[in-house]
């Protein structure tokens, strides 16, 4: 295992993001009392941080937190919880410059190696260097530390922004080698979808992991009820689905995901059940992982609707950690996606809440319906699909060219944008007034927000990087393993 | 005249605000010192803000702000001074809601009229009440106190932005009057375009404003030279074309642009030296106006030399006030627009760059050459222009569809983008990875940054109208004159 870095004498200096958060902490001085730290100066000290949680709404720009935040007030009666901690002054916040070693759009494996590791990879790379060595994780420093480790998301839970906290592979796509790892490397809990990656149906190796996982001490569940049940004191996994979880709102609207797939809040819960019964503390990384599904996707009631799921699981990390002192939460994305935004039309604005508003009665996502669709499906069948998922009459100069799309037979002038889901996301901006600039991830500074322990160090721009450090730093475990 | 608000017992209830903010502050603690705040006990006392500078870049999306600090970091070898204050923790910094009192897409109007008067107008209007009855302006106070007052822009100086610091209008079209209010109020320092509210050749009533101006003690200047010679004490009219002034990339590349208009750094430089000879101290709006007409129009290169022209403007007023301890800075921007965003390329991102640097070769903006073709240009004559202005060769078809749009032909997927310029945006979007999600403001929550006194009770969240309460607060003006 190489060391992730070294200064020339040998021992590890902190980094120039330590030294600005020395500045920034005192600046914020008497808040970190306020934000329940415990040192006798008022300021949070390393190792005041026995736990972490870390959590990722993947993919998220800021127009995202935004909607969902406005789509809560006006059909829900409350604000987000992110949104909240800021206007109850509850946390620093920052932006966050999240560029990859070989790009300024980072991948999400980049990007989560960025913090799980501390350096910035080409992307695609899960902590590995160039030289095709692996880097010691976060999740394994805390482990070695003696702490619980754990990872819940709604993708497959081999997926790259997990990974990027736990396993070693050179290419993220490598996902049957991640659940193996994450085996050898004994985390606590882990909590997703990714059956195909597990059961020896799927595998290319015909390995059955479930039952080595099981062999080594692991409750393996694979329904929520099962999860919610188990009260042992073993690791735990739970796999929920054969590749990502169901976009939030078909969850809420298809009784069997209802029944048996629980939402990232409830795995959030159970993560930090089982990972706070260890008395050396723990970390966990939370991610909302279809956030950027949806923002490639097009799919704005896909993209608000796991965003709220993705709040809600905010809402279960300060259950936990609001009353102690000794908790760090991390609130984050890890790139911008498709820069989503309610886009003002009408005279003076006027028509932009009606129009926005409709994503407030959708059934279903997108998702749901296009992959229902091809090139032979008809006109009226495409338009009361459409219709039954959103409510929505989309003309029929307009189906006819999503039947284009599925045909290759269209191309729109901004040609990102030729395939159906874009163009079905272009459709409904019609109808929503709610648009995208294109399919994939965006350059933009980033939205960063903390509390609890070593929150005072986070300073108005912050380098990825610069994550793994204040982890490191605040948790007081050691970077590296002597001999 | 209307007071703008008062509680039960006739005196002016603190806003809850002001609650947050002393909470907030006492959370900055030591690092009022550090922001140069002079009172006692280390935080920005009532009274302490001598001067205000606000600085407004129109329509600025995340995305805008993170794009020009990319190309400025990749082709002019230094970060923008917006995220170099971040950079260097010198700033305080949250997000700010800028809904109106009809949307929560707020037009330029009433977002610079929830500053300037400290309520939610509707959409249009320009401090007036329901009632039609007109609120008092922010540069009204300031002006009462003794201060001097100055607003400097890159539209019109009668535009939404300027006119919601000090004008009444009930529509902001409304121009030729609010360059008269301007007169009647007698502010000090008024530098943009705006000729044809001004001269007897262009406005309705015939009127010569400029005689009428000059009657009044103010110098009348209308090239950059005089601007700069003019070292008097009476007050400053400069107004330097006819409408808005040029985008800042025409103006950069047209010789006489060059010679007699300054640019949004000089007007700001020009206005400072003047205001701050009032021993009393100043207010001072600087308005990058353009950033927006450029999102509006779906103009990559528009926006981004605009923004940088802003931010080189955010240089000007640091030069003055990052030395003292009596100077409020306020950085920001009225609401999103279009939300565009270098939205990645290529197997792991990799031509992202490339396409995106293509920005810093153009030698006009879209705006520039858009005009000079119709329905009748010949293809080859719009792919030569796009190709002098640009340096790229578009497609064949894709200069037919633009000729199309002239003709009102082309019905792009998202309607909304169905004219020349934002067709011309979507084209230049495949060769540039830099789109826009429509032609209008977004909902977004925005940027808001501050140093000086009164910076210390910047949240993470802030209410549009708060930043009324807090120029007023922090300079220790009275917001009502008795009698």
């Amino acid at each position: 295992m190489k060391r992730n870095k070294s200064s020339k004498n040998g021992s590890f200096s902190r980094r120039d993001f330590l030294k600005t958060g020395a500045l920034s902490g005192m600046m914020l001085g008497s808040g970190a009392i306020l934000k329940g730290c415990s040192s006798e100066n008022g300021r949070a000290q390393p190792g005041d941080a026995k736990n972490i949680i870390f959590m990722v709404s993947d993919g998220m720009s800021n127009g995202t937190l935004t909607a969902a935040d406005h789509i809560l007030r006006r059909h829900y009666d409350r604000t987000s919880n992110w949104i909240s901690l800021y206007e109850q002054n509850r946390v620093s916040r920052g932006l966050m410059d999240m560029a990859s070693g070989s790009s300024i759009v980072t991948d999400s494996a980049a990007a989560a190696s960025s913090w799980g590791c501390g350096q910035r990879l080409v992307n695609g790379r899960v902590n590995m260097t160039e030289e095709e060595e692996p880097l010691r994780t976060i999740l394994q420093i805390f482990r070695d530390a003696g702490k619980a480790t754990g990872l819940a998301t709604t993708t497959t839970i081999t997926h790259a922004t997990p990974a990027g906290f736990g396993a070693n592979v050179m290419n993220r796509g490598d996902q049957e080698t991640i659940a193996e790892q994450y085996l050898e490397n004994r985390y606590d809990v882990l909590l997703g979808g990714g059956n195909m990656f597990y059961s020896s149906e799927h595998r290319d190796d015909g390995r059955d992991l479930y039952s080595e996982y099981e062999e080594e001490g692991y409750k393996v569940v694979r329904k929520k009820d099962d999860m919610k049940a188990y009260d042992g004191n073993g690791k735990l996994l739970g796999i929920f689905y054969d590749g990502h979880l169901p976009y939030t709102l078909d969850h809420i609207n298809t009784e069997e995901y209802k029944r048996d797939i629980p939402t990232l809040a409830e795995m959030t819960e159970t993560s930090i059940k089982h990972l706070s019964r260890n008395t050396n503390g723990f970390i966990l990384q939370v991610e909302g992982g279809r956030v950027d599904h949806a923002a490639h996707g097009n799919d704005a009631a896909g993209l608000i609707y796991d965003q709220i799921a993705f709040d809600d699981a905010i809402g279960a990390a300060l259950e936990f950690a609001e009353n102690r002192d000794d908790t760090l939460v991390i609130i984050t994305t890890d790139h911008g996606n498709a820069n989503p935004g309610l886009n003002g039309v009408g005279s003076g604005y006027s028509e932009s809440e009606p129009r926005f508003d409709r994503i407030a009665e959708f059934r279903h996502t997108n998702n749901w319906f296009l992959p229902q669709l091809d090139e032979n499906s008809s006109i009226s069948e495409i338009r009361e699909l459409v219709e039954h998922a959103t409510k929505i009459e989309i003309r029929r100069d307009e189906a006819e060219i999503l039947r284009q799309a599925y045909a290759d037979d269209y191309e729109n002038l901004h040609r990102m944008m030729s395939r159906p889901w874009p163009v079905m996301g272009q459709i409904l901006a019609n109808y929503l007034a709610f648009n995208w600039i294109g399919t994939s991830h965006t350059a933009d500074y980033v939205e960063l927000a903390a509390l609890g322990p070593g929150s005072d160090r986070i300073g108005p721009i912050t380098k990825n990087t610069d994550m793994f450090d204040l982890m490191i730093e605040m948790a007081g475990v050691q970077e590296y393993q002597e001999g």
